[in-house]
């Protein structure tokens, strides 16, 4: 156990180490780089941590997080309300609105189901989504999950949880990265590149 | 440029993306996570950087990090105040200190000179270092530097500074690590293990 010569950088440490993917030297190096900075600056990293905890809101639509109750997508009149895209969390959100493609409007789930991190269909955001459907405003829901073994469960989970509802379900589309070569794709996406073929006309029509 | 859907996680990413090597896609994936903790544990990491960045105290002996004017090293009576190891900053001495090896002070320069950087002989501790070699009482300075060319650089600045003063200046060994073998070492390091190599009884004594 390491030593450290002030109580004070210990505690610092201590809680920077908590951080996800930081280690014990990172953090030590975090708070010698804190030491150098001015304390103003150190205020501001302290203080916009802790008020962004206590004060961000999530949309009461769609769960994004947001500065309001509504986010900026859910009261954007030009969003289509007809179409909602199943997220995994903010950062997806963030991702599909940077390409610029996506013209409709979003649902949070906090999660995926993942019974290996304790993480059921409890803890996300499903019933929230499920009243939303209710209305019938919704006509397509688009499952934009991760391709991973969490994210296939979940997928199959909100299949058969909507099937109720009268509305198309659709996954983003698997297959070769824009810009890769056929030989360096693994298998399965290649295989699923093939079975899931796009007309040539309608890729024509694509920016 | 990203857009982020809340200004408060955007400031607080914004700041977590100041700390040394963190970009702004891990400094969101901590400021996330940061939401998913505690309110009690986020306001832990933000006052306890800023209360050691505001409290902690530099050892007016020795410039290492401390929680009172004179650090635990410089104030127990047991080590030998003969013998003044440099170092670079404080992890060196926290390094040093888990050898076991070492019995003397130390004194902690706060960095290296570094002109690409902006640093030079002033912004360093060197003038505490001479004063504390007045009295006399110390007999040898061990110069423990990076073996990088800022850290030559130091060396021979502080062999120029030191050269009126009564004592012994030497540096740490440089050879090959323990534990390494000969054909996987670079060529400077095994020259120099040769050419400063040690009587083996020497060796025969150390642990």
């Amino acid at each position: 156990m390491q030593t450290y010569p002030s109580k004070l950088l210990e505690l610092a440490v201590n809680e920077l180490a908590k951080l996800p993917g930081i280690g014990r030297k990172t953090a030590l190096r975090m708070a010698l780089h804190l030491l150098k900075r001015n304390l103003a600056d150190v205020e501001a990293l302290g203080t916009s941590v802790i008020k962004m905890r206590n004060e961000i809101i999530y949309c009461t639509e769609c769960r994004n997080i947001s500065d309001q109750e509504l986010c900026a997508i859910c009261v954007n009149p030009k969003r289509d309300r007809t179409v909602v895209c199943v997220v995994e969390d903010i950062r997806d959100v963030m991702a599909i609105e940077n390409t610029g493609q996506y013209n409709g409007v979003y649902h949070v789930l906090g999660g995926i189901i993942s019974p290996m991190n304790g993480i059921g269909p409890n803890e996300l955001h499903i019933d929230a989504l499920t009243a939303r459907l209710g209305s019938g405003v919704v006509k397509e829901v688009i499952l934009a999950l991760p391709t991973t073994i969490e994210g296939d469960t979940t997928n199959f989970y909100l299949f058969r949880k909507l099937s109720g509802f009268n509305l198309t379900l659709t996954t983003i589309a698997r297959g070769i990265s824009v810009g890769d070569e056929l030989e360096h794709t693994d298998e399965v996406t290649l295989g699923r590149s093939i079975l899931n073929r796009t007309p040539y006309e309608s890729v024509l029509k694509q920016k």
